[in-house]
């Protein structure tokens, strides 16, 4: 087992990750839940890295863009909390929920408060904090611009076609919002919110892109190449700290255990992950597994993980 | 905010964490369900920390055994994985469970296989594991073996009137456990196997020995002062996974939130917390909040980690 | 008691049980989710009686109306069954819940197929499946016209102002109509089956007129005063037997179990009671019992039962 | 449809019930959790009427002894009523369950207060109250001394082997058991209870024997033929009501939905029906649908209801 101070050969590394990992690239689904997600080919594998030191390491399809879906709800929590601050914790939670991401069961346990902002119910919640934060301007540009100063890159947005798709089939995301409605917990219209979760679901982003947008959570809050700041270091640690509980729905515990670091995958087939001092992984491979995170993702990470003892529950020094 | 790296004031850290939460120290409720636990006065609080360097930090009543309770979970698990093996991993899960320490709820929906080692039915076949693993030994024994190689202290035991209380008011834990026999999840005899997991409840340590037991945690399995082995380091990435992610109960989000590092927490008021590369901490104080972990130990432990900068989320060079 | 077949002076006995209720009259509180039953005098009480012999007995405030609410549940399922036939059994389950009237967890551990039609989810997809069956009739004009043909009064209509405060304050049962949507179990736009659900809920009726309009269900599908036939012996037998399982929400088996005849409550404090052979009885007080059946109202239909051996457990003949 | 004052042919009745469902018996499984039960063979049937008014009709293997299992909750639910008293209902609910019959999910959301007498640890609570009521005597035979009055016959006892197999298999129950204790619901020792309680489900009984034992349900409590007082009728209002809303399980709404009368399923393949005024039914094939209901004695049932216009939700004069 490498040391993360002892300097591993990352370009080798992820070379040997993305070898290991080649047979297992197209086993699973990919999400069918909407047309522009079912048509996606499944046999495709990116992985990139961008270290806090400034350097990059890129193997597969790194220039090919997916559709980010769930990660995105880092970067909403991230500017939800910027502007909305710490009222964000009265209507929702930070425990780790036990059942799938789109299940309703604990909000009606739990008068309609979601269990954290990772699943769907919490992250339109937080959306509808987001919203509640914008007087002129439109929300989803908000997001955006916190993304654009975190890549230094202008060239991120919306694929309109997944976004129009998602609200089209999105009577399950519809019943979450209005559920939550009933129990008072939504603050504006609720296909105004839905449409701007719709939205940035659909962002669109290659994994070089991702890498570097996840990079300030790996160097508490500050986009170290550019030295743009981006968030507090409490938030920082509240942030990762949730991407480890709650990151990949009813399996993150499974993560952490075999990963070991804060990670949120979307069922675009990506997963974005945080080495805290070290740097932000993006890997994306469109075959789910059945817990809707990417399977050659997932593994692709555990690969690296081991390799290089990334885990954030091992001695760093040693 | 001190970083990790800068080497805090222990002694003063820990004397401004104590005077913090001193007004906090009885608020809540002891444990009551057995006579033996809800007669403890509430009004205590201990403090200590054993750093991988040696160094050894104290305050309050450092010297005053309590029931270490499900703290022992994190022991039994490491003994059970030593000679069980991965065995353990067909008969218990390893995520959250999103209910109380004692629900029986998850068990009836996923075919009475526990959600984690660290709630009472997952400690329980845990157990049941480690009793397996045992031909002429008393699990017990091998149990209090590894605590004893993990402090180099031969005097550590169980408080026999908590094990018996225990297992007269054991009505919960008895159903948890002939409801996982009546999946076929237990292998031996429910009484025997009960009667050692409440003897391993019923250990009693002082924070000193505490902190010092878990300190092969914080060095990749290997206690650094006297150089025992005590497991592998992939076993203590994954011990200190899952006292992240599950080792508060259905509060366990939120310690990861607060506090930001691996924690375990007993209903005698105790917690064993895990700063990998630095140390180990136990902090007691019997009065417990709604979820069963003590609120001033809590507090105290979150205030050190807002100092000392020890969340594992945060860049530890910053 | 009293026997069936030993003629019961009724005009007596009803005036015993609106007397022995007087001082309970009031007891609990009127339904609050919506101003237009909110602001509904809790101390009001009226009673009918339709047998099959065509005799009418009544005493209080029989001439008020009142919203009917979920008891419209009845004629709409009586209606769709009519039309839509047995097809609507593909889409909702004849089991008690054993859960709140507007609950969704059953609906996500069972695919979206609700319970029973007399659970809001359960009405909601019953009537999807009646708006289905119109081409060029408005659904509510349908209903209202089985309603007039079993009452032979063509002046029963709609209270606009609560179906329309219904429609603003629906955001539950807007989740629930999306959630099942979200399983492909509704067939129509989620709007246009919510509006005709909200009118029927606000569908307005004296007691006087509610006795008579269930009085087909007492006589086996058939208006015994004026010879309409509403629907068949089969389909009442069905209807009667989901009331007495299902009719008064998590309090069904409590009404079998002291009152003994199939019935079905309404948030709005009305009851509509059967006994198959002998008439229809309607009672409505608006001030409700925890589990929103009408208090004074259940109470005054169990002491009629005691007296006049009405329970469908109990021999007739004896 | 016949009209039962129309005094159907009974015995041309049963013989075509017995014909339609010829090629239905054997369908479905024989219940496999303990040995005893596991090697019936399922290609049995048999059917017994007994009438109020002293008639008896027979058809199939109605001398052949099975097991009656939860049948036998129905005798207990009645001996605890006539010496517990009321106070059984401050223990056990009267409402469905809307779950399986030893489901533990909702002993834990409801404070280990079961749903009602007739799912697995309602009749076990049920059992302990009889416990409680015996000073000097056997409960056993204190419930055994109600059947035989019923039936006038001594000749009635239990299946030593299953009562044995029962209690070696008992671990569910024996989980229930000890869940209600954790919540102080249980009052005597937990083996002597579930010892009588595997002794009651391992009565052994024919159709004959069944039928006859049931009668006094059909008539107020009192047993025609002998005229044994059993119960009071007000006991047998709540009996028959408790057995339509609970007596099949999660298919009880099914059962009241094509059969329309008051009934009790076991798992031997028995069910007991009891028409209210006309007489009681016994039932016995043991193959199960998955509910655990006689899939050929539901059956001949549903046809036997509707030839005779059985259902109490029917006007019986029509």
């Amino acid at each position: 087992m490498y040391s993360r101070i002892n300097r591993p050969d990352w370009a080798r590394l992820i070379a040997i990750a993305a070898n290991e990992v080649k047979d297992e690239v197209g086993e699973g689904a990919v999400a069918d839940y909407i047309p522009a997600l079912a048509n996606v080919d499944p046999n495709q594998f990116a992985l990139s890295l961008s270290l806090v030191d400034g350097r990059t390491f890129h193997t597969g399809a790194t220039g090919t863009r997916f559709s980010i879906q769930s990660i995105s709800k880092v970067f909403t929590l991230t500017t939800a909390l910027n502007y909305a601050g710490g009222n964000l914790w009265d209507v929702v939670g930070r425990e780790p929920s036990g059942t799938g991401f789109n299940s309703i069961v604990q909000l009606e346990r739990e008068n309609g408060i979601p269990r954290n902002p990772f699943i769907n119910a919490g992250a339109i919640v937080t959306t509808d904090q987001l919203v509640s934060s914008c007087e002129n301007e439109d929300p989803i540009d908000k997001l955006l611009a916190l993304v654009k100063d975190a890549t230094s890159d202008r060239n991120i947005g919306i694929d309109g076609e997944v976004a129009r798709s998602e609200r089209e089939w999105g009577a399950r995301n519809r019943s979450l919002a209005y559920f939550m409605k009933s129990f008072g917990v939504m603050t504006n219209d609720i296909e105004t919110v839905l449409w701007t979760y719709f939205q940035q679901c659909a962002i669109a982003m290659t994994t070089s892109q991702l890498s570097r947008a996840g990079l300030f959570l790996a160097a508490n809050g500050v986009d170290p190449v550019s030295g743009n700041v981006i968030t507090t270091a409490d938030r920082v640690a509240r942030i990762n700290a949730l991407m480890l509980t709650c990151g990949h729905y009813d399996m993150s515990g499974d993560f952490a255990f075999r990963v070991g670091i804060p990670g949120k995958s979307g069922v675009g087939g990506g997963i974005l992950a945080i080495v805290p001092g070290l740097g932000s992984f993006a890997v994306w491979s469109p075959a789910l597994n059945k817990f809707g995170n990417s399977h050659a993702g997932t593994l692709a990470l555990e690969i690296l993980s081991h390799e290089a003892g990334l885990s954030v529950f091992l001695d760093p020094s040693r």
